[in-house]
Order: C-alpha cells, then structure tokens, then sequence
C-alpha cells in the first residue's frame, strides 16, 4: 500500500530545526513537501555542521524527501507564484518569528481567502499570542524559561542546556498531529465543503507538557521541582555508574528487587540490613548505595553489568556514544538509519523514520534536495507557467 | 465545532509514561478513551507521587478526560468483553512488554479477527522486534541506550539523565501520528471497505530521531558527539550565567551580533579586539567569554537582562523554575495551565494542550476518572450487558 500521506501537498516556509522536523515527518509519511527557500543562498541550515563539498548533512536530515523550490519572498512577483501555489496544496507550514509572514503578506488570513480549504500551521517560540510572543527565541532560551532546564543537573550546579534541542523536536511533531487533525476535520466535511482551519504551536507550551509531576507537585505540596541529576525521588539505586570500559545507567524501582540484585552482586546481606533493606533506607543513604554499586560495576565492562542485569530481568542500559549507537545490531533490524545518495556529497548515514506501519510503510530514500533543485518542474509542470516565464522570473531574480 | 477527534473511540491498555501520554493526546482532542485498568488497585501511577487524598496529580495529569473501565485481563470472562469492546472501538493502544498483550490473547493478530478495521499501536523500549526487543526498559536505561545521554553533561563529567522522560514523551506523541495517519488511511478507503493496521513505535528509535547532527557528523568526519554542557561548537557566549537572583541562558550567534552586544554592555572595545571579534575567536577564548559575560550578569536581576536584551531583539531566556512557569503571564494568556475538579483531591492545575486550533479548540475540563469510574456504564450501555451480569462480573472479580 502507499505511504499513509499520499496525496496531500505541503507549502513549506520552514527553516531551522523545529519547522523542518515537521515537514521532514509529512514528507517521510508520503506527502508532496514543497519546500521555498531563498534564491542563490537557500535556507541557513545548509551552512550548519557538518558539511562536505558544500553540502550540510544535518540539513539532508531534516529536509529528506523534499522538493526545493527557490522565492525571493519580497519581490512583487511572489505573490501571484505563492497565491498559485496555495491554490494546489493541502497545507503550508511556517516557523518564522510571529508577524513575518503577515508582513509579506502570506499569513493565514490572507491566504485562506485563496483557499479556504487550506490547513496552516505556525511553530514559534512562544506562539503567535501572549505577551512573550514578540521575543526573540531559539530552543535554549525556551528550555530556560518553560521550566525545562531547572531539571537538567546536579544539587549545587548551574541548571544546563539538556544535551539537544527538545523543544524544536517536541513543537515539530506536535504540530504534525495538529496538521493531521485539521485535515481530518476538512475531508470528513460533506464533499467540497470542508474548510481548513489554523493551528498555533509554541515551543513553550511544548516543552511545558513534558515537566513531568512538578506541576501538580507544587499545586499540592508546594515543592518545587529542582536538579536531582541522575537520581529519582522515588528509587534508589537510580544512577549512572562508571564500569571497566564505559557506563551504564541502572534503577531499581521495589524492595524484593533490591533483594535479588544483592544476591546477584555476592552481596546477599545488603537485601537485609536495614540501613538498604527499603527504599526509603536506600534514598537516605543514596550515597552509600551508589557506592556500592559502583564499587560492583567497576569491575565489569558495560556489557557485561548489562547482560547480568538482562538474565536476572533487571533493567539496565550501557551508555552509548552516536558511533555505538550506529554500529547495533538494534539499529539495522529496524532500519534506523537509511543511507542516502547525495550527488555532492554521495552516500550519507541518516537516521530512519520511528513510525512503523504494517500496512503503510514509510520509505525514506531521497536525500534533501539541491536549493532550487524543483523550481522549474513546480513553476512550469504543476503551475503552468511556460519556460519564457520561467526565465523572466530568474532574470529579475524572483526565483 | 466539535474537536477534531470526536466520535473516535479508543481502547486503552496503556500505563505509566509513554502510552497514557499517548492517549492523554486522543483525549484532549476529543477521543472518548476507555481506560482498562487492574479490578481494585487500578494503574501503577495512581501511586505515583504527588499523592492527596489517595489520588496522585501526576496520573490525573496523564488520565485526563479518559474513562475507567476495571477488567482482570486474565479472567476467562474478559476475553468475551474485550472482543465485545473492540467491535466498539476505532483504536487500541498499548504499552506492555512485547509479548504480554499474546500472551493475554489480544495481540493485533487475535484482535483485528475481531475487527479488521482497529488500528491498533504498541509502544515499547525497543519495539516488537529487534534483538534488544524482550530487554526490560525504563526510559532512564533508553536515554543511554539510544545516544541521548552521551550529549547530556559538562565535558569530564559523568553522562548524565535528562531531566525529564524525553523518549517516553516523544514515543507517546510519535504514536499519535501514526494512528492518525492509519485512521486517514481506513477511512479514505471506499465506504465498508477501510482495513486497520498495526503501528510498532519504540522509545529507543523516538530518542534516536534527536541526536541533533551527530549521526552525519560521525558519517561525515568520523567526529564523535559527547558531552558539551551548555556550550555550543559553534557559537559563543552561547552558556548559562548567574544574575543577581538566578540564571539567564545567553547565545550570541553572529560577529554583528556580539559587537551590538558590547555597546549594550559598555564594553564596545571587546567588539573590535580580535581575541573575541570573530566566531572562532571567541570559541577558542571560551572561558573568558564566560567571565566576561557573567561579570555583567551578575550586576543585574534576570529580568533586567532579559529586558536589555528583548529591547535590543537578543535572545534570551530567564531560567525559570516551575512555580515561576506556573505564575507567568505567557501561561495563562495560552490556557496552558488549566484545572480540574477531582472528587477525592478537589481542584487542581494541569498542563493544557499545546495544540491551538482556530476552528476545532480542545477544551480540557474533566479529571481522570477514579477507578471503575465507567465500568458499568460501558458494559451495560455500549457493550449491552445486564445489570445482573454486570453484578456477576464483579461478584466473581472479573472487574
């Protein structure tokens, strides 16, 4: 069967990270992705790390499977090529800084009256109302201020920059669902009646649903949620631990568990002793229970700590550095990377599409298009304009 | 309108994060959610703190707006209930351990006889298949596992957690993608006619799509992504720094920029020095950009400097912590804090919906059901029971 998407069009004024995870998933799920960049330079994330003969892999990640097509956004020929455009997609995505594209004249309202069927989603910092939503943003500052980074790191340190960008990855694939859901709405309308609709993601608010239990911590305690690094509230041992080659991560969640893992370690008496024999026992002297396992895990390489903890149905994880990752045998039996042919750069390791459906599955084997690469075929073949027009527009620089 | 979702109906057997996320999402856009919980105890995270009055705030959190329906899954009563519920149902989620949902005889295989037309998602660690597919997991072991961890920390440092379940939350909202497209899929085909699938989503390929660029970095220059703090490779100040009352994420991206910024600071000769004038400058000097930033920090509340920022379009985030989150004008003008009325806790703030729609708005109102809350109400009005077998149900502790 095809690809759960076929079909639907997709208008992308994305850049960055957080549009472009959007639109890299409508994409992999089988959409048309039409994605407009600039004439000559393209969209910024071409220039990102790393690059080889010109060519960014971090943008060949996120914009696989697209179409390029380039618009100088400001010449006075746009309009009619965008208006066109809009008449033939399903959707248009855009994360540009609130009240952009209203000032190029492409915001929802404007563009509905062209097509009102059409779906629209903005990601933005803070969304397109509430009183941060002129601010400058990028992921960093919305981890600190959506209450994000006031979790990530030890008792005593300066709160850090959890190690990626969270909040673009989280805002992209909410406003997927949105995109999905609007269409939804719009097709299951009697025919020729179904009406789009606009939808306003927020990184901020992304980032806001995934601060676990502090929020209702504090409405009924008051406790206000701080760094507590690798430990857990609730569990101990809950920690990193340093092994002979590496690391692993390990919890123990329950009493009876605690019991059986001191016998595993040779240290059968520690499952009795009251001063480790509970969990609150144990979170008292954290410490000391850290201690102990450390003193076992040292001894071992990673693999070995996890394959005992597997055969005795403990969890258990070796920290893996991107190389390790690349390299498991997990990887490759669920095609999570999928190479890809580039013609400047050849063939690149890319990762693969986490959602797999047994009767639609996805396909990713287009890298990211050159800039430019389908202005012709999108002006002329699905437009309609001729090749003299075409070449007027290049003349005067509007593609 | 009515929300984007109504008149799907889903049957939930998820627990903990990552399923219960999922579904919270069905839910608030206006799925009607039948939770199957355990006959008396009900869902491990009623347990989980924030616990009052025997409720705890983090489940009602995830269980908002669901209904809760108790079924021993291993009565041999139940299977004839479950059938009846899945010729009910549009969708079934799940979140067990690969292999418990056949061993309980409601695997997709066994169910979609029932109904071919169910989508039916399983969200686990590591998938369904796979050779680390059986490991027990926790999101702590895939944040190793999956390469997360490794970019989480200060150089010298021991990787450490993030600081929230990420892989548990974007393999939840993974999931609702894809059951919105199989949805899409079943229902575009010709009337009577539409099949479901089964969708396979695992923590650890959710956590691999965010490793930022360190997949093609590796591929590209063999360069291995590790740990970095708040640092960035490629520019600075890009850190956080103490202020007089807390911290302020900073990052300076350009040349122009920074010299901008040394006006802004009184120290315009920094702008022209080469030791900080240019990106690579300023990377190699790192340490002492840090000095000199923090040096003007520290004079200032975070707010002054994040006004003297704004003012001058820098980005900048004020480090929250979540009560600051909770109290902040931005929140409330985005409804992204919204309460609940429990029976047993009184009232009580959540986390709204990140996803705002023109036309469709999700209006969340109702808590999460106490357990069994609607056990009698769909076995004897959806799926057409007696009052009397219903009384025999419970009698012989089938729910």
């Amino acid at each position: 069967m095809e690809p759960p998407l076929k079909g639907i069009k997709v208008l992308d004024f994305t850049r960055v990270i957080a549009g472009s995870f959007c639109t890299m998933y409508l994409a992999d799920l089988g959409a048309e992705v039409i994605k407009i960049e600039m004439p000559e330079y393209g969209e910024v994330m071409r220039y990102q790390p790393p690059v080889k003969n010109g060519e960014s892999g971090f943008f060949i990640t996120l914009n696989r499977g697209k179409k390029s097509v380039t618009l100088n956004l400001k010449s006075p020929e746009t309009k009619e090529i965008v208006h066109k455009l809009i008449k033939n997609v399903d959707v248009v995505v855009e994360n540009f800084k609130p009240g952009v594209m209203k000032e190029l004249g492409f915001d929802y309202e404007s563009l509905k009256k062209v097509n009102p069927a059409i779906v629209y989603a903005s990601i933005s910092g803070f969304g397109q109302y509430g009183p941060n939503s002129d601010l400058p943003s990028y992921d960093l500052c919305i981890q600190a201020m959506c209450g994000l980074m006031s979790m990530n790191g030890y008792p005593g340190m300066t709160p850090m920059r959890i190690g990626n960008s969270i909040t673009d990855y989280m805002s992209g694939v909410l406003s997927v669902v949105g995109i999905l859901c609007a269409l939804r709405v719009r097709d299951s309308a009697p025919e020729g009646q179904g009406k789009g609709q606009y939808i306003d993601i927020s990184m901020f608010d992304a980032g806001m649903t995934m601060l676990e239990n502090s929020i209702t911590r504090y409405d009924i305690t008051g406790e206000v949620a701080g760094l507590i690094g690798s430990h857990h509230p609730s569990a101990a041992p809950h920690n990193i631990y340093h092994t002979s080659d590496g690391y692993v991560a390990i919890l123990i969640i329950d009493n009876n568990s605690w019991k059986r893992l001191t016998k595993v370690m040779g240290r059968p008496k520690l499952g009795e002793d009251p001063e480790f024999a509970t969990i609150e026992a144990r979170l008292k002297n954290v410490d000391r229970v850290d201690e102990i396992m450390e003193e076992w895990t040292q001894s071992k390489t990673s693999q070995e700590v996890m394959e005992i903890f597997n055969t005795h149905g403990f969890a258990c994880g070796t920290v893996h550095k991107v190389n390790e990752v690349m390299e498991s045998e997990q990887v490759s039996a669920r095609e999570m990377l999928v190479t890809v042919d580039q013609p400047q750069l050849g063939k690149l390791k890319i990762p693969g599409c986490p959602i797999k459906f047994s009767e639609t599955p996805v396909q990713i084997g287009e890298p990211a298009p050159l800039n430019g690469q389908h202005t012709q075929e999108v002006l002329c073949e699905m437009l309609g304009y001729s090749a003299e027009e075409y070449e007027g527009f290049k003349k005067n620089k509007v593609v």
